[in-house]
């Protein structure tokens, strides 16, 4: 993860139009520069994070932080229209991803890669209480992130309704669903899944339209997200290819 | 990873019989109890890697390692011939996995944990150039590595050899291969996952029975070698179950 440090350093990257993942703030710091920069994430949507003075000198490689440190993405983020253009451009039916608090770069970066491999349009990501497109996230995705888009949306449950209204099926991963392989995954889709700890969101799992369950065989009742997401990917590859 | 440090403590825990993943030595070091604890490493087939004071010091927790320090599995191994049995027992048809070279332990939890939720009946490792039973496996297996038995054998050719004369048949996961949809994966079976940089290895590769692809649709040619373990054990879990 790239960080840029300081106040000026940071309001510039804002007024540039770079992707900031994240904002860290020394808590209780409301100046002027402090508060411009409030102002250019909350235009942005950044999630902001407040933190001790402590925290930050950690942080911090310049030891120059001014109370400011923004964490950026490396590589730019697309919106989710730009996934249905490349769906299109295919002339496939759209296949994307949808992922709810995914906090784990490593996973991250290895759905990324899934997805490409299995030919989906694009990954869609939540702006908070997820992790963004870091440098582990880049590395883990074996040069993936390259290829294929990633959409970071403000508010998952309305984007699945947008979805919907495109015709998009969204199927979750959970536990207590249907069998994956008894459901119908041929058509244009959008595979919904859970963070690490604690799965699919209450709200999300109420939207979607189907909810897809990986058989489950062994005493433990869940594999890891990227493992999972691999698994009913390629669930949807083989029905899309039979 | 709960490591033992100092020459008896080390001398002991072999005599004890626990498993030891891997032994540090002190580069240069022959005097007569580290030639005892080296004859018992190589008695336990345990890898030995000559080290410098300085590592040591660095990996020291008690600061009195004497030069010697054994890192020790958390989790007991078992033998190939305990897979054999735990098939037995539940009157299936054995489906195990073997893992050519894992050498990240997130990975190998991953997979650990992958095997028991479908239903496989073991996991064999390599004792050299493949991580082993650490503490971060076991925690990246979230408690699978509690029911799923691991075996570590010495010879990953000999022991394929071993499982095909017992009616196994090998499948070994690389490009090139066969799509895994068209091939039989209904009977006894041993899956083959290569290391997560290089594959399977060519001496392995060659040796199995049947290399199976997944499909590839997108710009990059593989998969993180955990997802790839679960994408290729629910095909084997889709056929059995049809």
């Amino acid at each position: 993860m790239a960080d840029i440090e300081g106040r000026n350093a940071v309001i510039e990257a804002f007024r540039a139009g770079r992707t900031i993942d994240r904002l860290y703030i020394l808590d209780g710091c409301k100046d002027g520069p402090v508060m411009t920069i409030k102002r250019e994430a909350a235009k942005a949507g950044t999630p902001i994070k407040y933190v001790s003075r402590q925290r930050l000198d950690q942080m911090s490689e310049t030891g120059r932080h001014q109370g400011v440190i923004a964490s950026t993405a490396e590589y730019a983020y697309a919106e989710v229209d730009d996934l249905f253009a490349a769906a299109k451009e295919k002339g496939q039916q759209p296949f994307f991803f949808l992922l709810d608090g995914i906090e784990d770069p490593h996973n991250l970066g290895a759905i990324i890669r899934t997805a490409n491999m299995a030919g989906a349009h694009g990954v869609i990501i939540p702006k908070d209480r997820a992790v963004g497109l870091t440098a582990t996230a880049a590395k883990a995705s074996a040069g993936a992130l390259n290829y294929t888009k990633v959409a970071r949306v403000t508010n998952l449950v309305r984007t699945i309704e947008d979805l919907q209204k495109k015709g998009i099926w969204t199927v979750c991963a959970d536990m207590d669903g249907t069998t994956m392989t008894k459901l119908d995954l041929r058509g244009p889709i959008c595979l919904v899944i859970g963070s690490e700890g604690s799965g699919v969101s209450r709200l999300v799992r109420e939207k979607c339209d189907l909810i897809a369950s990986i058989p489950c065989l062994g005493d433990i009742d869940s594999l890891n997200a990227s493992v999972a997401a691999g698994v009913l990917a390629y669930e949807i590859v083989r029905q899309r290819m039979s």
